[in-house]
């Protein structure tokens, strides 16, 4: 497979330093083709602006909806958000490697998304119809790919238990699962997450490494999470409500989750 | 009062600009104090990296959290950061404005958060025992003051109903209410959110002022989001998993809220 590590911390030698390298030679020890996008050794510039545009639609007035739409559909995006987007083309499986820094992911990934997921290649696709509302929340550009998210807490796993006091985990990364991976059309494989940063010492890095290297092995094997796929009937169209016949009463990030 | 508000959007022309401008406007004309960080405008620094620190602790191996600490408690930060810092203390209340982009807020705002929430300044704080668990969730720098969203979305407010596809709007903002403005102290008001940002025509836009500046001279006054504090009992120490006989049963992010 092509496999793109999107990785955002800024210290090589860092636990996530130690976990990317070990993601690269494991997926290219199996064969598979590796691209890292690491994003702090890029300098990779992290604020929209009109100057991700080589030639803007309206140099008056800058609307990041409206000039990414036009600077994608006429080749004027700036050269490194087209490389980036290639480079997802190019993938059969992408992985967002990265801290959790306030409960989400670092500034600079979250600024690689926006730029990169330009409107009309990530978000402003399809039609619009009574049945039909953009190719999105499982189709899309990206669609038939396949993506995943390994994830770093300084905080304890507890914390993030379905009653600890940070929030759920799976409902904490739902935005960027859902919201991010799913919605461009990606499969979206359940996350590897991995607690109390500051105490992992060579054993527990053996053991994380134990369990990665399975999770690596069997990036096409995993089942994804069964997000509900938008235009496939469990959702009345334009509002995009829940079927009321589904999960009657249920409400939250788990009733897009089907069976 | 004196408020602070925290403002990320590229466009001055734009919707938020004129949300921005009416905001100080209908505060200054009501007796407050405003200061905004327009963070665009400030050309914001968004990523966290060694050069945050005018000395650091170890210059061969940057670890974000140690640095921070190091920086933060012997006045060694960057100016910007350090400015930021001194207006949340000058604030009496603080407001976040920002487009909802993916599901959060733009990466700038999102590394502001990350630069200027130093540890010993807005983490790491107070002592852990096994009867308090560190100055957070309801204790902190910032407790007394209050913080309240103003957030404007692209798509239907239907979309962000409890059964929406993209997710309940409360769920979507937990991490930042709770997880950004609760965490280090503040009072967490109500957010104010504008939905299909793209149809606000003039009428729409008087609608709107009308709204959001009622709750802008009811700021002092508007029952804060009644967040469960972490160290007042409903919290097992140091899981911090809410106690059994509260919600029994019950998941998910509504579960940290109180009567």
């Amino acid at each position: 497979m092509n496999i793109l590590l999107v990785y955002a911390h800024p210290e090589p030698k860092s636990l996530n330093g130690s976990i990317k390298n070990f993601t690269v030679k494991r997926l290219e020890d199996s064969g598979h083709r590796v691209q890292v996008s690491d994003l702090y050794a890029m300098k990779w510039k992290t604020t929209i602006d009109a100057s991700d545009s080589r030639e803007p639609l309206d140099s008056q007035r800058f609307d990041p909806y409206l000039e990414s739409q036009h600077a994608f559909a006429n080749g004027l995006q700036s050269q490194d958000i087209a490389a980036e987007q290639d480079k997802l083309r190019w993938a059969d499986t992408v992985i967002l490697q990265f801290p959790l820094w306030w409960f989400s992911m670092p500034a600079i990934l979250k600024g690689w998304i926006e730029r990169v997921y330009a409107s009309g290649f990530a978000y402003g696709v399809g039609e619009h119809s009574d049945r039909h509302w953009g190719d999105r929340y499982g189709e899309g550009t990206l669609a038939g790919k396949r993506a995943m998210l390994v994830v770093t807490a300084g905080g304890w796993e507890s914390h993030y238990k379905p009653r600890g006091i940070n929030g759920p985990i799976d409902d904490l990364l739902f935005p960027i699962q859902h919201g991010i991976l799913y919605y461009p059309g990606f499969d979206v494989l359940p996350p590897f997450v991995v607690y109390q940063t500051h105490k992992v010492d060579e054993a527990g890095f053996n053991q994380l490494t134990e369990r990665l290297g399975e999770r690596l092995d069997t990036l096409s094997l995993t089942p994804p999470i069964a997000y509900r796929q938008q235009n496939a009937g469990d959702y009345a169209i334009p509002e995009l409500v829940l079927r009321p016949d589904i999960l009657p009463g249920k409400t939250g990030f788990s009733v897009h989750i089907g069976d």
